[in-house]
């Protein structure tokens, strides 16, 4: 197995960070990041987007979250530990994300770790939200970009995981093909491999995860399908002003 | 490509970690830890005490180790930035620590990354320092013991290095095949994937790495190749009392 050539002439970077506490030892350098939490905050946020969501507003606490409850045109969203929190109606299913009864609304969101990602790199030039379900939008917006961009992994309670990076690789694959991204780390040429081993049957990577990973899976089973299914729109989340909206088509082209 | 199957009924974990600053998240359950710096400085270790070196004081700061310049019977390393610290006569070059002179003699050490991570993991129940020189050694006496085992990278400045996780997968490769131990992290997962990518050709992993490392290791390619030379000595340094010695026959059998 080897991975990409780079082409050794190209203009920007790509990265990957594995945690998002390690950001700051990216941020000086990055243009665009994008927040990478594919079970499930990222997948959720894409969904609802796509489903009609007006905007979401990412919040880092229950307690804010809460303090959103009952506010007339906004449906509220909390998840800790894979759980919706006892209180709120939404966790971080995207499969919740999919009825008529979304239309228009604001979702207020607070997740174990993808909205904790996004707070961290808020100040970043641009941020935006990748996940399996926009893939290719996604990577066929990076690829016109100027600019240095990061992939940041939400990772798991501050440890790695496989899905988020994995992802990461198929984003930088697309990237390093078009000639003008290359990369200079060491994360970077790992997610690079991780992608390559699992390309064939991403489903795969995960089943080689281990028991508890597996067991958590199980619970969640049609997420998990749903999470890594690629490209089922073309929604791409953009944080403005601290709030998540659909990319416009003007910009987005 | 898929991960090696892992025996459902396996008594002891073995993971890896791939930030020494993450080692809080995994410290409680482990009995067990092995610090991993291939470039450059477990393997200095593993190579001083190979040749004589009676034992070695990892120390933190550069100011520490230079309390200890000129005192008999000791010789001090220092090294920054892949660099001899100015005033000391050794840095973190394997190559250096085989001649005579050093016989008998007390190493004091502070390197970038490594000794900082020994640091951080000093309070293990059990310290050991791995390299690739020291691989089957190493690997032979952990499979034996009865207890988690860490597989602890020292990284880069705190970030993602190919080497260290590429070893750390060596090492869980020769544990899982035992039938003795098994994992629940997917960093685990991820660094047997890079081994199995790795394992035809050890240096191939690092000719894939991004420009920036490859001009780095191109400066010190000698340590490069040494380094990444497979069971070269049967030593395993201990820590005992902060002092890393050479494991006892006695005890290692």
């Amino acid at each position: 197995m080897s991975a990409r050539t780079i082409n050794p002439d190209y203009r920007y970077r790509v990265e990957v960070c594995f945690f998002p506490d390690q950001y700051p030892l990216y941020a000086a350098e990055m243009d665009i990041v994008v927040v990478i939490d594919v079970l499930r905050a990222t997948s959720a946020m894409v969904t609802a987007l796509a489903h009609g969501v007006e905007r979401i507003i990412p919040v880092s606490s229950v307690e804010e979250a809460r303090t959103y409850l009952g506010r007339e045109g906004h449906i509220v969203a909390a998840e800790r530990n894979g759980e919706v929190v006892e209180g709120f109606q939404y966790g971080n299913s995207p499969l919740a994300f999919q009825g008529p009864e979304i239309m228009g609304k604001t979702l207020v969101m607070t997740t174990t770790n993808g909205t904790r990602t996004i707070a961290l790199a808020r100040d970043a030039k641009r941020l935006v939200i990748g996940s399996f379900l926009n893939l290719t939008a996604l990577s066929d917006w990076l690829v016109r970009q100027d600019g240095n961009i990061l992939l940041l992994c939400a990772g798991w309670k501050g440890k790695f995981n496989l899905e988020d990076s994995t992802f990461a690789g198929a984003v930088m694959d697309r990237l390093l093909d078009s000639g003008r991204f290359g990369l200079e780390e060491d994360s970077s040429i790992a997610a690079q491999y991780l992608f390559h081993a699992a390309r064939e049957n991403i489903m795969g990577i995960l089943k080689a995860a281990p028991r508890r990973r597996r067991i958590e899976q199980l619970r969640m089973l049609p997420d998990v399908k749903y999470c890594l299914t690629a490209d089922t729109t073309g929604v791409i989340p953009v944080l403005r002003n601290g709030v998540l909206v659909p990319m416009a088509h003007e910009t987005a082209a």
